[in-house]
């Protein structure tokens, strides 16, 4: 078991390993002391695999509380739906002492990290994450958020976890697509902050050591936005393949996952940066070869001008100009921001 | 004009006069800068007085932006509006540097600063108070909210305006009963902290210099909240006349007022600490002659029994104790925790 510290406005730790789910009762008592009873969120892909674990597991230490199951699928991730977890939590009564369990992936994550944030002004959560990419990704950074009609994650606050319990052997039981969405998260923090971590996953492929790679990722994850925790500098890094990769994603009408959209962003990047001789010619075969290894594409196979639209009115966006994330070398990225012609041709040389 | 500046974790000021609403443009872009468009909410009532003077004031300084008119009453103030809020702004592309402006009373201002604290994770807001209430109670603390069916402002954050702008002329165009109202807060303030501004109003009455009385108020709320942000401590005092009043407010089915209520539960709580001899015996007097003076009821007028149910539900309650704030004197008061037995004794003694 690995604990990873996290220096946050509110501090936590994030635990990571094997057998971890039925310590739930006694990590919430340790992190949210004073709390009586619960609210667990879980969606109905998770439910039936780990509800009942977690559930013995707050029992046990005379927790008493109810679980709230949302359909699985990013579907879910609704105002509407945020608000069904407030009134269930209300008619429940929970109060400001007491705290919600987020038990799920990235959906799960989100939703119940802004219903923490706004029920009663903010209670204490912990985290429990089921899947690569919510361990990697959701468990540092304290951004909650839904979607609304108009784009992804337009409503929603930070808020951090009083813990994040990360039981490895939940991961070990998702989806082969859902655990090579993790793995696009993986290659990307690897390629950002981590040339060892990068050969490791080209030495040892899909059959990683998780425990280990999860941890690496988390700590890289916590020191970027330990210098940003509001994301407004350094922390935009972690955007590194996302504003092709955003296109790309909605463009397919979301039948790309977002691993997958994020492994075509990075890949067209590495192609266009090495062309611009912005970092060695060999990158982007490197990048291409370990994507493949972890049966992601690395091509949008769609054309630049449907998916410029898209990139310029992603949310980062800041005035005329788009910040492109461009890599230098493997463990090392750099921010360009590009206005519109520029990010069109370097963009074109790498699709 | 008064000025009052507030060192919440993000200052701003606090502008009180009349005839400030021209000026909105300029105080958004200074209070604001960078923000090019704005979303202005208002209510059905405020609309038609004061939303074209408040939108020429903006348009005038170069801000682009749309109205978005809530129906009157607390009636709006739900999730599903805020929601319609966040949808209307995203879809009139306001983004993470853009502005709200909440122009109203309590009511708007509390949505609109939870939509600011939620959209985008988190944008800038102006606040327009068009009440003596919303002035004097709710342009200071970072309170906002909207109601669940389970009770009201569940469902909220702490977000602070980024200035208040309270144009005292819109005050002069309350309805007599809304004014009566924001007068019980005020009264509430003088009790608390200030036997000079009891007096005054004892002198005055209700045609007391509004400038200064607002400027006394906010001075008075804010330096009580900044030892207490997050309202974890000695803000409760704020609550003076709330526990009984709360019960009396929603026994009523919310046919009194929010100030009627507080009223009444200011005058109890008087009476039952003269009968306890935490004050003196002249006090309850001198607050129910104030509270005529202004309109004001003083007492509940339904038995006690009725009451205790929902005086123990109060959110504010913590274990098996409820805080009641009780008066020693005209300008000072002081918390104290009671049981249920204790509770129903001492309200006893004031209904």
């Amino acid at each position: 078991m690995r604990t990873v510290h996290v220096p946050a406005s509110v501090p936590y730790d994030v635990e990571i390993g094997p057998g971890l789910l039925p310590s739930l009762g006694g990590v919430l008592r340790q992190s949210c002391p004073g709390a009586g009873r619960y609210v667990l969120v879980t969606d109905s892909t998770v439910a039936p695999l780990w509800a009942a674990a977690a559930q013995k597991g707050l029992d046990d230490r005379g927790l008493a509380g109810d679980i709230f199951v949302l359909p699985a699928g990013e579907e879910s991730k609704t105002a509407a739906r945020l608000t069904e977890i407030l009134n269930f939590a209300a008619a429940r009564g929970l109060t400001r002492s007491d705290a919600l369990v987020a038990l799920g992936g990235g959906m799960v994550g989100d939703i119940t990290g802004l219903a923490a944030a706004v029920y009663m002004r903010g209670i204490r959560y912990v985290q429990v994450p089921t899947t690569l990419l919510a361990a990697v990704d959701s468990s540092v950074g304290g951004k909650t958020a839904v979607d609304l009609p108009a784009g992804k994650n337009l409503m929603g606050a930070f808020w951090q976890p009083r813990h994040v319990l990360c039981d490895t052997d939940a991961l070990t039981t998702l989806p082969e697509a859902d655990f090579a969405s993790g793995c696009a998260e993986v290659i990307k923090t690897a390629l950002l902050f981590d040339e060892d971590l990068f050969s490791l996953l080209e030495r040892e492929g899909p059959d990683f050591p998780l425990e280990e790679v999860i941890a690496r990722c988390v700590i890289h994850k916590r020191d970027v936005v330990a210098e940003d925790e509001r994301d407004t500098g350094r922390r935009a890094l972690l955007n590194l393949g996302h504003t092709l990769g955003h296109a790309v994603e909605a463009e397919s009408g979301y039948t790309l996952s977002h691993g997958e959209a994020v492994a075509i962003g990075m890949a067209t990047v590495c192609r266009a940066a090495a062309a611009y001789g912005f970092c060695a010619a060999a990158l982007p075969g490197r990048v291409e070869a370990l994507l493949k290894r972890f049966g992601l594409p690395a091509r949008a196979g769609v054309p630049l001008d449907t998916l410029m639209g898209r990139m310029l009115s992603d949310k980062k966006r800041s005035g005329n100009m788009v910040s492109v994330i461009v890599p230098e070398d493997i463990g090392r990225c750099d921010t360009r921001p590009m206005d519109r012609a520029a990010l069109y041709d370097f963009m074109k040389a790498g699709i």
